[in-house]
């Protein structure tokens, strides 16, 4: 390998010198050649912007130029200069060329062309060569850090909560099992049940489905945690929204009440989207650009009221509303679509479960802008949230995007033994497995108050994009576990 | 809830001014009393340091003062005062205190009085309220921190690799088959195989054992990226260095050899200890004091030669030795154990493959220090290292540390398409269920290098742990999935 050290293709067109010389390496996107120069757009992942090598044909032997295709990986050597016209500061007048890996044209499957999104995710393993998935993981990765950040600067502790648990008493949907059972051969017991005691757990096991609870046992220790991590759901929806693989932001917070978790959620998502505007200007405004361009040819009235980039800011200027959940029914109920009987699901008792439809309603026609609901009846939801003194609502709360839906859903969580062992035992929720959480309720209970971010929602607001296949690397579905 | 705000105790004790009020918030972790005064120790899990409440009876209503046991969960406005001895800054002369939660001294676990780390790990659900567990996991939050920050400064990508997997390939271990068939009743082909066509992703399916390859993807368009997530190993180890389940990070560069990857891993491990040291300073001077008195009343020659601060030190301020395998060959033959056969396994050839024996004596008694060992025989490395010119040794390198042997793995690949095909036909790899990892070096291909460390075992090294389990908040090993 040369002893020269390469230079980043960011760091060249942020602030290469002209005159200085340099040696880069990246792939080909682009060649176009004449008989007098060609012009190679290299791109070497560092930005989404790619090097300009400009080569002479009678310098640069011949056989390399012709295996500079679109896919092949080069290192090359040269001096900078202002650039003619690349739509870059510099660009690279190459002296040395060495083809590192070649591609052969007939063969390789991303040719300088526009290829659908159901083609590139059939190919997940080399779309994050192309323009549009480097923007997206690139932003991705910005908002990993940005999280960790975010929270790290409040003082919360990140936990590692656990991927294998032995019991689903969460009840959040349907989950994978996990066992070294030989499957040819299932081990029974006397009864004929599968012998879990030969599993290597000893017992029956699945995938996390949320490491709240687990979560929750931390805070009632180390007082504001987070978790970061994998989590799961076997259900068979093939839709653009479900993923059975998925990663969760769940932080949790002693001493806090449903205000103070709004308030953190807030916070939390004005900080994401102002760290991808300082943080991905290049890749944004492409993915910005790239929208307006799909767009052109639609109606003005299927085209976006805000593109990309306005809708980004528009999130980081505005205050989210926070409505009840009794509010947004008089609001749904009087509303055009419910009077003109254009919900399929018609709004008609407190108490109805809202649909997608309801919440895009009050978020894209409604108010206009991020929604915080609050105060859902009892009974459509989750055991562990607070009850309120109304004995008909719980402290529970989602926060709904324009174009996403619901991005955020927490509560305070009910903190007193005896009422959720009631509210338990009316929804068949197994206290005996779940001894270790009641056990945080009979020594040294505290209010306390969490949420979950689901981050691949957050990274479809963050690009724009409308299929969460598109902004995982590897995305696992019914029937997709390639790679 | 109170509507003010609550201060935590780091930032009184970090900045809190004598004669201002304050409001406090945590669990008691200890109490004595007379008949004029009681003194509450009270932790809020933001620094292993408590604050100091002082409480007068005759104020204080005694029922209040008599449920603030040991774990109750209270609340407490003051006044801060100079403290009198309580070893920190300031204290709290106690104005109101409320019990939020009471911890019932005759069934509440954790009594103050040393507990065995193996009871400990029996209630992993409340080991996080201790003093030892709490600097943990500060410090295990801090390393992940660190982690990303370091990655994050150097352009490199964060990349969530999958980690459900239709392919073990790899052939790392044994893997945990991850399923949604009836176990009761597993449906099979008219040939009597399992029907996997009816699983959930249509195919066999287990737990990832590494992101490496899907990494590699990932390098081999976005540059310089790197993993962060949990991998899972179904082997029946009942050691204290293994775990089922466990976190790595693997960073991936392209355009890098071995050297360029060794100097990688011993920047970050380097920096990873420089950021513990910096920032967790009063944690790890808790976990340095428990190792010096846990080690008071050993013989000279069992004490280690250096105790916690002085061994990260250690790290920090010396390079790592670089040893070729066939070097480190030479120096173990000839060594004092080797001669006096007190090795279990005694050195003779060339091609052996290291013991943690013969790691420990590299490492700490022959070159005192870390020890990149590079340039293996390849017939005990995986198959994607890239080979070297002697047709006898591949580019790997293994990073060995005092007390915790390996504790870093990497390998420049190989990225010559077919010397990699070779390499699996001679080993029994299935190519054909790894072609888009070929597919890499058929179409771009270029030199690159990455490494994996365990999370864990860094954690280990940090805290001075000795026990794999006591590092990780709910460890998964055979038999154990609780919580």
């Amino acid at each position: 390998m040369s002893s020269e050290k390469r230079t980043k293709i960011l760091d060249i067109l942020q602030s290469g010198e002209v005159g200085t010389s340099a040696l880069v390496k990246g792939w080909v996107r682009t060649k176009r050649q004449n008989k007098n120069v060609a012009f190679i757009a290299l791109n070497d992942g560092s930005t989404i912007n790619n090097l300009q090598l400009v080569a002479d044909p009678n310098l640069i032997d011949e056989a390399l130029l012709k295996a500079s295709t679109t896919g092949a990986c080069l290192a090359a050597t040269g001096e900078l200069v202002a650039s003619q016209g690349s739509g870059q500061n510099v660009e690279l007048i190459v002296k040395t060329l060495e083809v590192l890996g070649e591609a052969d044209p007939e063969k390789y499957p991303l040719q300088p062309k526009k290829h659908s999104m159901e083609f590139l995710r059939e190919i997940a393993y080399l779309r994050p060569r192309t323009n549009t998935f480097g923007a997206i993981f690139r932003i991705r990765h910005a908002m990993i850090f940005a999280v960790h950040n975010f929270f790290n600067q409040k003082g919360f502790v990140n936990v590692h909560t656990p991927i294998i648990t032995a019991s689903d008493a969460e009840g959040a949907g349907e989950t994978f099992k996990v066992t070294t059972l030989d499957l040819n051969n299932v081990p029974k017991t006397e009864e004929g049940a599968v012998d879990h005691s030969q599993d290597f757990f000893e017992k029956e096991t699945n995938l996390t489905v949320s490491g709240q609870l687990e979560g929750e046992l931390a805070a009632m220790a180390l007082g504001q945690i987070y978790t970061f991590g994998p989590t799961f759901r076997a259900e068979n929806s093939n839709t653009t929204r479900h993923l059975a693989e998925f990663w969760m932001i769940e932080p949790e917070m002693a001493f806090a009440d449903l205000d103070d978790d709004a308030d953190l959620a807030e916070e939390m998502l004005q900080y994401l989207v102002g760290y991808a505007l300082e943080h991905c200007a290049d890749d944004l405004q492409f993915l910005h650009d790239r929208e307006v361009e799909e767009n052109k040819n639609k109606k003005e009235t299927e085209r976006p009221e805000l593109y990309l980039l306005d809708r980004l800011k528009f999130v980081v200027e505005n205050d989210f509303e926070r409505v009840t959940y009794t509010e947004a029914i008089q609001v749904l109920r009087n509303s055009k679509p419910n009077k003109k009987k254009k919900f399929k699901y018609l709004i008609d008792e407190w108490g109805a479960d809202l649909q997608s439809e309801h919440e895009r309603y009050l978020v894209e026609k409604h108010y206009k802008k991020p929604v915080i609901l609050t105060d859902y009846p009892k009974d459509i939801k989750a055991f562990y949230m607070r009850q309120n003194d109304d004995g008909k609502t719980v402290a529970a709360m989602d926060i709904l995007f324009p174009g996403i839906g619901e991005i955020v859903g927490g509560s305070q969580r009910e903190e007193r033994l005896d009422k959720l062992e009631q509210r338990m035992d009316e929804m068949g929720v197994p206290k005996e497995e779940l001894w270790w959480y009641l056990d945080t309720r009979r020594f040294g209970s505290a209010p306390h108050s969490g949420f979950g971010l689901g981050f691949e929602r957050m990274i479809l607001f963050v690009t724009g994009m409308t299929n969460i296949r598109d902004v995982i690397p590897f995305p696992r579905t019914p029937g997709n576990a390639e790679f």
